[in-house]
């Protein structure tokens, strides 16, 4: 009696998510310290002490009707003016509050961007492999997702994207640093795609809406930088998150950016201040809004990664294990001995190790393996990957 | 080049927020002590103390990772089962944690339910007059809200409501206490409604699920008590939000309660779970997830609230406005002299008096006026009032 849309998600449910849950089975038998659970992008770093801090501070201090009641369904004008601000310093770009719509999340921004702007039919565009739950966000608006294949080191092609584009292509969704390759894709990089971008806008005489949906910003290695969109591309909408940044993916924070350079622009503010609220999310949560407003410049230990990054990669690399030295997220992409993912995750679960299909991803013959996890478990975890390296060799 | 979808939205945009907006204009230019705004169920009484307290030990006391991470899409099971043993020492039912799963309020748990039962065409009951909402959540997924009419007292109709109900229905929605009427509709009120629901499962061989939106059942006056309605009908899934019974409306925190009684219940948790992923919510908001779990016990100041009831009520149906009095809720719903409530609410404005027209919730002809505001305003604003009344005497 559930909707018959909602038969083969049942069926199919996520494979991550069923994963985080055999983690735990395993654990229960095996104990805790025995289990090597990969699957999760749950960060292991702890929020920067001055989020505890500025918590603290507005629960005391601030009023508390205010501090937890309703505000405009964009989030409160402070909030949007801190962080329009904060990016201004740190991008030279020229934002104000009303360029900022908070979000509850990541997820909740790119259903609000998708329900702006997408129609029945609409394209959608994004390239492979990709965060999975892009499939689901297109498919509530009863959109249609377009993929570009991917590359052999997963940088995206040009070519390949032009030829993705259509006169119904609506929006792109481009994820910099990549979940799940942890590829980051250069200015040099972007600036072909936008040179596609411009000149496919002019053929077709439409808008096509460059969605950069961009949890992972801050997570980048190896002294790289990451482009940010707005400044290349006038249709570009920011989806930005806290949950990787601050290490507060529980909390359900995040914005939008929407430039005043967009096509429509101020039907777009307006329409996804309505989106937000009739999709239910109403308003990102109203303590945590203020919370991060009071730490735009804090920062988890992005050190703390790069060691897990550089002790896994190396480690792995040196079984022979095949995989492209990613420069951001904290992802590696590894590719699966003998092809099958699911055949080598299945095998690799018996050394309780556990990773993820590239299939989740549209990334068969991979599997990911999320290090957002203690050192310590990537230590115990060696010798069960040396036994799976074995197993192929 | 917004959706299509989207542009009726955008023209018609929300009387209550466009209200919301103006009072804040009239603030700037006349005070804001001189501006009377009633439109907004924006709770004026101070969250319970024990929510302070309980926020601050969680955040210095707690595992931070744990307090802002992932958890299972469904909430922390701690929190769940602490709910469910709640639940059953209030009403004397058997839930477990597996019942409840914690949404981003009130209006992401009616999202989430009515996209696990909802396909296109199928139709969602409800009884006018209602929050204006429901007609966009049962569009979200391009259902039919099929509406009951109202009867002269607000205690919904069971003939009425037999007519309403056809092979096609899937859902009811009834708010009790109601928005905007602020009627209690009693146990025997629910018996009657319960038989017809039950006739007509019968006699159509389906399956037709009672959403109970529930946000208001604490604040309830003069002694009156809110029936629990899984007690009375097995298809019942309750849709609860602490954003008034612990003022916290920005923090978008509530719970939905699925009984093991309700047909494909093993198909509904799971489907209910995925979709409060994919629609975007992931998880309800974390930390405040464990602050309500130890704040089961608390309440706001009812009596606040009821003496605004009693000061509002007495004054204007002294001055000769007509209104049902309230048992619960925070609104009283007033008959717009002259029969015209856009009308009425343009000419309250030349008062200072923000009131919203009831056609916002399909009840033309009343506007709603909410009273969750400090006393002192609504004192200040007896003068316009009666400046109001005698326009129309």
């Amino acid at each position: 009696m559930i909707a018959k849309s909602m038969v083969e998600y049942v069926k199919g449910s996520s494979v991550i998510r069923a994963m985080f849950e055999e983690g735990k089975r395993l654990a229960d038998i095996y104990g805790a310290e025995n289990v090597y659970d990969y699957s999760l992008g749950n960060p292991s770093v702890e929020p920067p002490a001055q989020v505890r801090e500025a918590m603290v501070d507005i629960i005391r201090n601030e009023d508390q009707n205010l501090v937890h009641g309703y505000m405009n369904n964009a989030g409160y004008e402070d909030v949007r003016e801190t962080i329009a601000e904060s990016l201004n310093k740190k991008f030279g770009t020229k934002f104000t509050l009303k360029n900022i719509l908070m979000t509850v999340g990541a997820a909740g921004g790119l259903n609000v961007i998708l329900k702006t702007l997408i129609d029945a039919g609409d394209e959608v565009v994004t390239f492979s492999p990709f965060f999975g739950e892009y499939r689901n966000y297109v498919a509530n608006f009863s959109g249609r997702l377009v993929i570009v294949p991917p590359t052999d080191d997963f940088i995206p092609d040009p070519e390949l994207f032009e030829k993705a584009l259509t006169p119904k292509t609506k929006a792109v969704i481009i994820n910099n640093p990549n979940n799940p390759t942890g590829v980051v894709y250069s200015e040099d990089t972007i600036k072909r795609l936008v040179d596609v971008l411009e000149k496919k806008q002019k053929e077709y005489g439409t808008s096509i809406y460059l969605i950069a949906d961009e949890p992972y910003r801050e997570l980048v290695y190896d002294g790289v930088s990451v482009p940010y969109l707005t400044k290349y591309y006038d249709n570009t909408i920011v989806g930005y998150s806290y949950s990787k940044s601050l290490s507060l993916p529980g909390e359900r924070i995040g914005y939008l950016v929407m430039p005043n350079e967009l096509d429509d622009f101020e039907n777009i503010i307006q329409a996804a201040g309505i989106a937000n609220r009739i999709l239910g999310f109403v308003n990102a949560p109203s303590l945590i809004q203020r919370t991060v407003a009071k730490c735009v410049d804090a920062e988890v230990d992005v050190e703390a990664y790069n060691y897990n990054r550089e002790l896994l990669y190396n480690s792995l690399t040196d079984m022979g294990f095949e995989c492209i030295k990613p420069q951001g997220a904290f992802y590696l992409f590894v590719k699966a001995p003998g092809g099958d993912d699911k055949a080598f995750c299945d095998k690799a679960k018996e050394f309780n190790l556990l990773l993820v299909p590239g299939t989740t991803f549209n990334g068969p013959g991979y599997v990911r393996i999320a290090y957002c996890v203690s050192p310590d478990m990537i230590k115990r975890s060696l010798p069960a990957f040396e036994k799976l390296a074995s197993f192929y060799s």
